[in-house]
């Protein structure tokens, strides 16, 4: 057996959240929520299976839930997609996205994106053949230096892979970096893949800079997004992709064979329920206090930070406890003391190593209370 | 953009429903029941998103549905999988298929298939950058000329799929053609790709020979099977995956990146479900009954058929109606008399036409007659 990916293990989600139960630790690792999703919305689902919507849904997605998709970007962003042919229903964002960069990346096409990068993206170039070309965050603002990028770019540069709000730094481009960004791929035929999935978790009154708000880039981009991270079932597995037409045409050829269409049940439950925008709306505030809780919580620990501006992730440096690498010291903290994170080197090239773990708030204030705990006393 | 898959559109499963539902006609197109699956399994899946399991699934699956999937293979086939590393739910047979290939086959590579083949298996290898070589199976009889088969294998050839029952002529491979196929690969790296999604609708008094039942061939198989075919509910999205743990690994690894994980509280209703043998068992018996229901209302007409052996399709040639080709005469039979069928040659290379159409008897008593009644009078 020739292994298409050699190099690439069990995802570090994985891996963690099964130290997390063989400990019985506090999972604050893997990105999910351990409060429930709406009981209306789970009542959604239960009356659509039991209004007989149990077999194949439309190979594009329910209809009425394309059109509160392109609802919801009328409202947010001012601008939308076609429902008939620019929106398609997903079986998560990581299937929009392996499905995105198999519809267009081929042997030696390049792709870059930028470390620490989520770890779904490398690996879907690999499989199809591409060239992942790795630019790196500044650390600890994770900032974009736009010469390199222009640096990086050459005619087999087939792709951008851009992911703002960021995961797992928590970091934002900013409109700046979308303007440059956009300048650097308006003549190009480069496509950029905008990975959108915490859009509605911007803090401190910041805004959303989605790709679509750009017109240079909009006409280019794929946006892909998730109702799992957005409405707190990251398990039933429901996210979405949009783009120019031209674009969506060769992502469905590849959808349509990826897994034909996604659960029909919780697609005319998510249609009702988008519909009304305060489902998705309260979602800063929400998360906001969830951020000040925790940070406020361990604002006496030895762990230093910045405030995550986005996502529901907070990184944090250990440089004051230990001079271990954040591989062994994530694992140490759960084994030891019973709380699990994500180590940020696995995200970057070479596993370069800043000493920064990543936690997710998306947990009960108690939950939280909890982990700082602990924390204060390492 | 160059398109990946320049010859590739809309799959035909879509086509013809979509045109049923334009015409306001009787569905007999597209794999799926036009009954309701069991009240029990839907309540179940309430319950589990009640009970709180809407958070990712383990990314192998949930472990219960793994053990009752191993079970399953013990009672019919009296060998089994390893559920902590043979065995993996995916988001229906089609993702399984789409994964399988994308694991292992990468440019240059040769994959054989039998025509007419399901339409998911030459684009996923298109994708990869592989080769489709396509062997025609006889008409009417759908057998394989192993012969060829041995002709066909060379250096390159990288997978065998076989699709046994068939789907769309609802064919069977005997045991001597799985011992001829045996003997083929088993001094090979040749890999197979079994799909097996139709193992419960194999009628009067067959068994199915699935793969794992052949040692020299288990070895090397991945086997590729549905939820949705088997429980009525074709609209919930799972499947799963199971072979030996070398080939698993490396499916795991491309799983990982492709869905992540498949809907939770769904996968903890089968899990319970399954366990109940009865729920499955009574298949043959039900379906055949449907098929001879069908065959019997539409045998005074002038479309001519041997019973169907297994799947839930039906084909039928309408030599003595039309010399239209296949295609044309599938939209005639929708506009024109109001039933939607599958014209076969859609699954041909070169869309070879037997002036063959396929019907799916998966539908109530009721809307099988109405469907003969019309089918009468052509
Ligand atoms: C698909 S498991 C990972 C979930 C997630 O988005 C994260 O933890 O970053
Ligand atoms: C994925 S839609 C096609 C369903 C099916 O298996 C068939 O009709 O053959």
């Amino acid at each position: 057996i020739i292994s298409k990916l050699p190099r690439v293990g069990t995802t570090i989600f994985t891996t963690m959240s099964t130290l997390a139960n063989e400990h019985n630790a506090i999972n604050l690792s893997q990105g999910f929520p351990n409060f429930p999703s709406d009981p209306k919305l789970t009542e959604l689902v239960s009356n659509a299976m039991n209004n007989g919507y149990n077999q194949y849904a439309p190979m594009l997605g329910v209809l009425q839930l394309r059109e509160a998709i392109a609802v919801k970007f009328h409202k947010l962003y001012a601008t939308s997609y076609l429902p008939e042919s620019e929106i398609v229903v997903t079986s998560g964002a990581t299937q929009a996205i392996y499905t995105a960069i198999s519809a267009f990346i081929g042997p030696d096409d390049e792709v870059i994106v930028f470390d620490p990068a989520y770890d779904c993206y490398k690996p879907a170039v690999t499989v199809n053949g591409g060239k992942a070309i790795s630019i790196q965050l500044t650390h600890p603002d994770y900032h974009v230096n736009w010469n390199e990028v222009q640096n990086a770019i050459n005619e087999r540069t087939k792709m951008i892979i851009i992911n703002t709000p960021q995961n797992p730094s928590g970091s934002t481009f900013s409109k700046e970096d979308m303007q440059q960004l956009e300048r650097l791929v308006k003549d190009s035929n480069i496509i950029v893949l905008s990975d959108e999935v915490y859009e509605h978790m911007v803090y401190d009154g910041a805004t959303h800079q989605s790709a679509c708000l750009f017109p240079g880039l909009k006409e280019r981009t794929l946006i892909t997004a998730s109702f799992g991270k957005t409405f707190h079932n990251t398990g039933w597995k429901v996210g979405y992709c949009c783009g120019p037409q031209e674009l969506m045409k060769e992502f469905i050829k590849v959808h349509q064979f990826t897994v034909f269409c996604v659960n029909h049940p919780v697609q005319i439950a998510l249609a009702q329920y988008l519909e009304d925008d305060t489902h998705y709306l309260y979602l800063p505030e929400f998360f906001q206090k969830k951020r000040d809780l925790f940070l406020d919580a361990i604002s006496g620990s030895r762990f230093t930070f910045k405030p995550t501006k986005a996502t529901y992730f907070q990184s944090v440096s250990y440089d004051a406890i230990s001079q271990d690498g954040d591989q062994d010291f994530a694992k140490e903290l759960t084994t030891k003391y019973g709380v699990v994170s994500i180590p940020l080197s696995v995200f970057n090239a070479n596993q370069l190593d800043f000493k920064a773990l990543r936690f997710c708030f998306a947990k009960t204030d108690e939950t939280l209370l909890k982990a700082a705990e602990i924390l204060n006393k390492i």
